[in-house]
């Protein structure tokens, strides 16, 4: 086409390759609305402020933990007045695991101090301790071939290093289990981390049924090492180990569950949200604190900016992910027959680095689903995070999910999460403020857009391809 | 010139411009016994053998620890061994400060444990501890502007955003004192460090003359911006301290010293070397286990691969570099009137990353001083660690360049060197095997090429510009 030939017709053409380009009608749609809900969360400070009070005055929550309760108290007042409605929190038990006094020793060949955490759900050690030698295996077929007799009354060291979390982290919830029965009296498992200033990672283990329970901790990647190399050199290498961990009966808990009603049907209901709970080290900032308060802050704004979603909008604080997942199950039992009305479920569980965008999972048409969920993530192309993929969901939305709920998750650069994750170290300071603002602006458009949109995501015909 | 015409002349044109090249003589002198020993220190394996012993078996070792005896003894055997003669450890008095027990934690508004390391050299809380109010401080302006009324009795928080090591390293050094004087009871300083997964950095503190001696003790960047928070919206920070640290009459040590002899100039000297001593946390792997072994496999390479320099070259393991200074300030008065035999001095106490080159400090011709010394980093450019730059040095050589002696510091990419430094992640498995062979290669050609190049560099006269 001649340059500044016909420029009704060229305008027209450049309209049509925007759209296009923008995969959909749905982009075009919302396009306003988002602009808008991004602006106020590229602005906004209440999700900072929100999440500093949780990690600095409430601090750590794990389950039963007094800390926990007022958690849920303090998050169903500031649900309401972020003006959501019909906030619940419908009582929960959980499991309840105090950590206690706990410390480690290398004896021999060398005298030194290791930095522990204990596993939670972890036994405790007789009162005096247990002395024994250790024994590393870098994988489960290596500690298979080991075979009973080298590793009975030993102290087994799954020295495991770190591929990704998803990789790594069954040394810690099976390993304990898996040398129990062969005769360990104790393990310690490299934490599950890339990276380590002697950072020790707790994280639940899971005792398998008829295996004996041993305790278990997980020690730093420093002093996985060290072991490693003086057993490498020909050395007899022994540790003390005391803890006391030990479980008490069920506590009480709770989900804590608000709403912004739909207009139109607000039978149909998208959930988003993230976990209250926490580990008993550190403040529970990126786990799960960023998750919990840029849902909050999301719904808060698409209230603030005076929109009404066609379906209802429900945010949900999960209960007791971190050891035992009581809470995600119990909120899909708390809905029952209304799961069928949930048209989508967005959990947030990776932190709040900056965004990518989302990972989709559904039993349904995921081709579709993914068009139209796409053509949501072209409104947030200006922040960077409009990629949606195939992969999404989270262990506190496995429930619905497993009920064809189609579960949504937020994705991150995920550069250095796992670094400070179960830590001492998870604490505010290292969440970006402009990195939870684009986390709250992602948050915002795609809940909005699932619960507005005219037909919904888990209705999406394949036809729609 | 034409393609193919003169092709004699061209070949002589090309050499030209390689020797314009690599800057002159001891660059093509000295190219192949450079290759020797770069690939040998390429396949080294005793180096990363030594400082494994070093830090996994001997640990740790603060001037005035059994462990730093120990060191000393391992060090002048292995030195022996390993092909130097005149080995000797001249006894040197050193500074004998213990840690002790400590702790701290946040009473007020909220309760939490706080991750400390007392400052090298701090006084003991009594017995039951400090609790007092504790005032932020963002600069020593800030501490005077906040004045002496608002200063009496509280603990001072040196909360310093981390500009560079060098830059920061003052609250700490300094902090205490100036607080003091204030009317501080106690200090506490934000780890001097870019980086933190909860992780404390101790280091030395200077008390002044006249200021009352208050305990200080590092917090980490976590638990300095918490504090700093909670003061920010409005709340009186309490804090509890308990220290134990204490300062011992001063402790037998010694430096280590041993030699390959000069061939034909035994009496002029080239030291090599690092520091031995290290924090009691850790084990001095980076700070200076790796000062220390790579001058030491640098000297037992060039010995193994039969190069016997004109010149003597020393290896020294200075002690007590880290809270006191005196092993260098004693290896300068033990060698008497021969420091003006002293050529250069090469001190390397920044770690063992992937070196870059050495830094060079003269008060003799630094441009002439800077060629010649680039002259030899040239041999290192197959391992990219030619550069050779204006600024070298070190604590420990700093008594010798003070009498004139050129000093030359080894340049690393120093990535990480600041997030381990002074912690209990200072450890062996934190520096990379192809790192410190290359760090060997280097030490062992700049040193060997310094104690033989046929004019020393002490002597260029500014004419050879």
């Amino acid at each position: 086409m001649p340059r500044r030939a016909f420029p009704g017709i060229a305008a027209a053409a450049l309209a049509f390759s925007l759209l296009a380009q923008d995969g959909g009608s749905l982009t075009e749609q919302y396009r306003e609305v988002a602009n808008r809900l991004i602006n106020a969360a590229l602005a906004d400070q209440g999700g900072m402020e929100k999440l500093t009070y949780l990690c600095d005055r409430i601090g750590n929550r794990l389950s039963g933990s007094p800390a926990l309760e007022q958690a849920v108290a303090w998050a169903a007042t500031q649900m309401r007045s972020d003006g959501l409605v019909n906030v619940v929190t419908p009582r929960v038990r959980v499991p309840h695991w105090v950590r206690g006094n706990e410390s480690a020793a290398l004896l021999e060949p060398v005298s030194r101090p290791l930095s522990i955490l204990g596993l939670g759900g972890s036994v405790a050690t007789p009162k005096k301790g247990i002395t024994a030698e250790v024994l590393p295996v870098s994988s489960f077929e290596d500690l298979a071939k080991k075979g009973r007799n080298a590793i009975q009354g030993k102290i087994v060291l799954f020295n495991v290093p770190y591929e990704s979390y998803g990789r790594t982290v069954v040394y810690r919830t099976a390993g304990p289990s898996r040398a129990a029965r062969m005769g360990a009296v104790a393990v310690l498992v490299r934490s599950i981390t890339p990276v380590s200033i002697q950072s020790p990672h707790t994280g639940t283990l899971e005792y398998s049924d008829g295996a004996p329970k041993i305790p278990a901790a997980a020690v730093t990647i420093e002093d996985a090492l060290l072991i490693q190399r003086l057993v490498d050199t020909g050395n007899a290498v022994s540790v003390h180990l005391e803890m006391e961990g030990h479980t008490l009966p069920d506590a009480d808990s709770a989900n804590v569950i608000g709403e912004i009603p739909g207009r139109e049907k607000p039978e149909e209901i998208v959930v988003i949200g993230g976990h209250l709970d926490s580990w008993d080290v550190g403040a529970g900032a990126q786990d799960d604190g960023t998750g919990c308060i840029t849902a909050l802050e999301a719904a808060h704004l698409i209230y603030s900016v005076g929109l009404h979603p066609r379906r209802t909008l429900r945010v949900v604080f999960w209960t007791n992910e971190e050891n035992g997942g009581v809470g995600g199950q119990a909120y899909r039992d708390w809905a029952g027959d209304t799961v069928r009305n949930h048209v989508a479920a967005i959990e947030m569980d990776g932190g709040a680095e900056r965004p990518l965008g989302f990972g989709l999972t559904s039993n349904g048409d995921m081709q579709a689903m993914l068009a139209r969920a796409g053509e949501i993530g072209n409104l947030l192309r200006r922040i960077d995070a409009g990629s949606v993929q195939s992969g999404g969901g989270g262990a506190d939305i496995a429930p619905l999910m497993h009920d064809g709920v189609p579960g949504l998750a937020v994705r991150t650069v995920g550069t250095r999460y796992f670094e400070w994750h179960h830590t001492r170290a998870d604490t505010v300071d290292k969440v970006n403020l402009e990195d939870l603002r684009a986390n709250i602006a992602a948050m915002a458009v795609m809940a909005f857009v699932l619960a507005d949109m005219p037909e919904s995501l888990r209705q999406i015909p394949a036809s729609t391809r």
